[in-house]
């Protein structure tokens, strides 16, 4: 079965996955890179910019579930470009000629344009359609692999409101935004849906997994 | 020193620390019990309830800080009773006869009415005042003791708003509310005033302690 998983979703203590003030030069507004500190310490991420080190830890454990079983991505419009960027016809996103997916990636925006080839595997297919429909779409493209939500945390929050998350990893920094765009608003009661699990690190982050259950 | 310092204070995953609709049947509204049974299953509280049994591991742990060296207690007026006890004459609090404070206790109430002497040493003063003022006031009836602040979220929060907290714990719950009453708003940058550390417990809560530090 192909599952829609969330992998290394980083949120502060006050529930926000991104601040305010998003833009070009700023695409995580005013959080900078504070949320993502602890996975730039992994062995995963020193491997992924081709260095050696990094921890191999907690940390290092989870980060490197984002790959493996993974045949599509989903993301919302706004990880993949600064507000305003379907204006701009020559944005490709963040992540340079060979984006970190490696796999058929699936944008939803409500100005879809053709679809681009990246380097290595990527290629970022732009969608108009509901949660449900673009895990549909998602899915055939995974060729029975699983899909993963790549956020933000409104389209990880839409798909958990429609119930289509089947495992979620988040990672809860610890220092206060205090205004952004929140991943928990709205979702009463989720818990009942999962087996919740939660690690700490020794660098300071919390790991929460949430498993579906049955029922 | 006299430390101001908070203990045992549970929120959910999405922060909230007390539940919608709070009344004389329902002191945490909807949230119910389900913040504190991570609580009644240590050994600190069965031995509070004069019963034997109870774990003892990190949750208790943590629990039992809760009385050591504190000489006084400030609560907000929702703490201490449903909205509208004050025009009640005869409410003094939800804890019957003998509360578990057994210090001088502080209700921050704009309907100040005269102390109430209970049994097991506490004793009921309700104040009008700031958070300054009424840790002032609490100082000094604590004889050189700390200072528990008991919540709730809204009286911590402006307790930590005006950086006069010097040690708290707070106990996060794997579930979502969805609405209440939130700890965490307006507290941006809060992490640089303190050292923050956090241990996951295998009953499913994650403990956190923020420590003042020097700055």
């Amino acid at each position: 079965m192909s599952l829609a998983r969330v992998h290394n979703f980083a949120i502060s203590l006050d529930g926000f996955g991104t601040g305010e003030g998003q833009s070009r030069e700023a695409p995580f507004g005013h959080a900078g890179e504070r949320l993502h500190e602890w996975m730039f310490k992994t062995r995963f991420w020193y491997d992924m910019i081709g260095k050696s080190g990094g921890n191999a830890g907690v940390d290092d454990a989870f980060a490197r579930q984002f790959d493996a079983g993974v045949g599509a991505e989903i993301m919302g419009a706004g990880k993949y470009g600064f507000p305003g960027w379907h204006e701009d016809p020559e944005w490709k996103g963040w992540w340079g000629p060979n984006p970190p997916f490696h796999t058929p990636t699936f944008i939803l925006t409500h100005h879809p344009r053709p679809a681009i080839e990246m380097e290595g595997g990527t290629t970022f297919h732009f969608l108009d359609a509901s949660p449900a429909e673009a895990l549909e779409a998602a899915r055939k493209a995974a060729d029975g692999q699983d899909v993963r939500i790549g956020g933000g945390a409104t389209v990880i929050r839409e798909f958990l409101a429609a119930r289509l998350i089947d495992h979620m990893h988040v990672v809860v920094v610890p220092l206060l935004l205090g205004r952004g765009v929140r991943l928990w608003d709205e979702l009463e009661d989720l818990e009942k849906d999962y087996d919740i699990e939660a690690v700490s690190s020794p660098s300071g982050v919390t790991h929460l997994t949430f498993t579906r259950t049955g029922g």
